[in-house]
């Protein structure tokens, strides 16, 4: 690993990959400030997303690179990217095409909120959970 | 693991912990939206943060769970707590005590950019990077 210091102050850029190849990415909506999804980038995914100004990430479950929409077209153009302190995670501010981000249908990931002040088991509610689109429309079925 | 479905529409809260026993938080300002950090947190520091609406982390590099500003005096009240789709990632929108989250002495642990459009080597650019507390007298000296 490079100089501490230099990850943190320094302007070389030195993405930080986990030992499974990749960082985390957080990706917002650029108008609204919402967190729409966290995904995975491995080296390819961030080259091409730097190059190309939109969003490619690592899917872990399908093994493979991907751009974000290619099947739903709910591409992702980045207009900034940014870097944490010690370069392990992305920030990905976006302009969202389409209806939303979540292949469940929603615009966001994120539509169930954990209330909070509690211990043991915990219900989750429902949060800005309204379908956006049909995900079986847009992505066929599996 | 659960079932899909369940996991992805169901009110149960079933946090989907990696091989390391964690789950990755997503940080932001409350008022601004701003990202302000990604952390990581175990089931204790998850079951701390929704006891005591404050948020509690699993530091990787020091091994052991830690309360959010417990040195720096910056903790972070939890606004709303949000998990994503397939129940990995989490979104905590917080009130930032103090002048900062990032230990580098910034509000924000991403204050610098990579510029799009290029390939090669990348140079990062200072964006909203002025410090906003000194760490050294926050933290005291390493």
């Amino acid at each position: 690993m490079a100089d501490k210091t230099e990850i943190e102050e320094g302007l070389a850029f030195a993405p930080q990959f986990g030992a499974d190849g990749l960082v985390t990415a957080v990706v917002t909506d650029a108008k609204s400030g919402d967190v729409l999804m966290v995904a995975h980038m491995n080296k390819d995914a961030l080259a091409q997303t730097i190059a190309s100004g939109e969003a490619w990430y690592y899917s872990r479950s399908r093994k493979k690179l991907w751009k974000k929409g290619e099947i739903s077209g709910h591409v992702q153009r980045v207009v900034e990217l940014r870097v944490d302190c010690d370069q392990d995670a992305l920030w990905l501010k976006v302009e969202q095409a389409g209806e939303g981000a979540c292949h469940t249908g929603r615009r966001s990931c994120f539509y169930r909120a954990v209330p909070l002040g509690q211990t043991g088991a915990v219900k989750l509610e429902f949060h800005d959970a309204d379908k956006t689109f049909d995900p079986k429309a847009v992505y066929g079925n599996p």
